[in-house]
């Protein structure tokens, strides 16, 4: 199996959708099929990326625009697929990347309104012809994501999150539209199950997609 | 004259097509016909745009991707203009800007081979709406241009101005198919004439843009 091509898998989700376990599992998912794989999450330690992402989350910042945001994401986003997933994938290394283009999509361009396609427009230009081979979809209603996070905070339900609960569920409106424009590419996970049924639904995507060789 | 609606008018122009001396001449047209104005560039001063600036222009940064750059252009372009030039024409000032979109048209997406339409893309994002009333593109040809600052620097031509030309004839080939595309914005001056000739054609642009008043 490890023949094959490598993969450029990304996987996206909102808020306590469990992507994070998740990425565990397909490690484990990975290793057990001896398929060579690195773990990344932009900006991913690459220097140049990692300036650019600390100028958006700079506190001090708050002057700055919603587009002037969305392309210095663009901008990180160019430089992690250059120097680090790009690489990868000519050693033949699967790449399983936490978050892509779809997060831009739909965090700015829908949920915050930017466009959609207008956000796309500046991540092809990042991207260039670079696409997920695959996209793992972790699908959840925000109320019960969002009570997830605040039940391992140990904390109570309050009310800003109910305020947030209106953006995420954009979040998820957003996700489920782009991923109904892209049914080849992006797999709808059910995140709502136990992580033992996600990981099984998880997997059997990936079988799918692998045993497709695309 | 000063009741009519602000103007956003910029500069273009290769190496030494005496665009800064050009810039002094027309504050000079703006105060003779007490139009209130504002001079500027990116970044500006803006301290966001000051930021994503030194990320490009930082020598260490040799791993840069030409893709990550304009995307970095385009940012601090969106971030100079929603805090400097939109408020300047909004208090009534007509805004003077040394470069703009022109330049990443032809310095990236011609002379550097990344592609107009693409470069375009970005920065469409980045501007919006808001494009130059007026362009004024200071032309002349690469070798004059160079042999000047080579002159103003006290030094011989050499063997690197010679190679550079190729890339400065690339440049003004680029800009004079931008202002081929844009007749109506775009308006070519003569900058091998002398400085009083120059100043003469600006000013007659000047006068029937304004009295135009588009």
């Amino acid at each position: 199996m490890n023949n094959r091509r490598p993969l450029f898998i990304t996987l996206e989700g909102g808020e306590g959708s469990g992507k994070t376990t998740m990425m565990g599992r397909l490690a484990a998912f990975m290793q057990n099929h001896s398929i060579p794989y690195l773990i990344t999450r932009e900006p991913g330690g690459i220097e140049i990326a990692e300036k650019i992402r600390s100028i958006i989350l700079d506190p001090e910042h708050t002057a700055m625009d919603a587009r002037t945001e969305a392309l210095l994401y663009a901008a990180a986003r160019r430089q992690h697929l250059v120097e680090k997933v790009e690489p990868a994938l000519r050693q033949g290394l699967t790449v399983l990347c936490d978050r892509f283009v779809d997060s831009s999509l739909v965090y700015q361009g829908y949920a915050r309104g930017l466009g959609m396609e207008e956000v796309w427009s500046i991540n092809q230009f990042a991207i260039d012809t670079r696409m997920p081979d695959l996209t793992l979809l972790f699908d959840i209603e925000p109320k019960i994501g969002l009570s997830r996070i605040a039940a391992n905070a140990e904390r109570e339900w309050n009310r800003l999150d109910m305020e947030n609960l209106t953006f995420h569920e954009k979040v998820r409106e957003g996700y489920l539209l782009v991923a109904e424009r892209n049914p080849d590419r992006i797999r709808i996970v059910d995140a709502s199950k136990t992580p033992a049924q996600v990981e099984r639904e998880m997997n059997r995507h990936l079988e799918d997609a692998i045993l497709k060789d695309f």
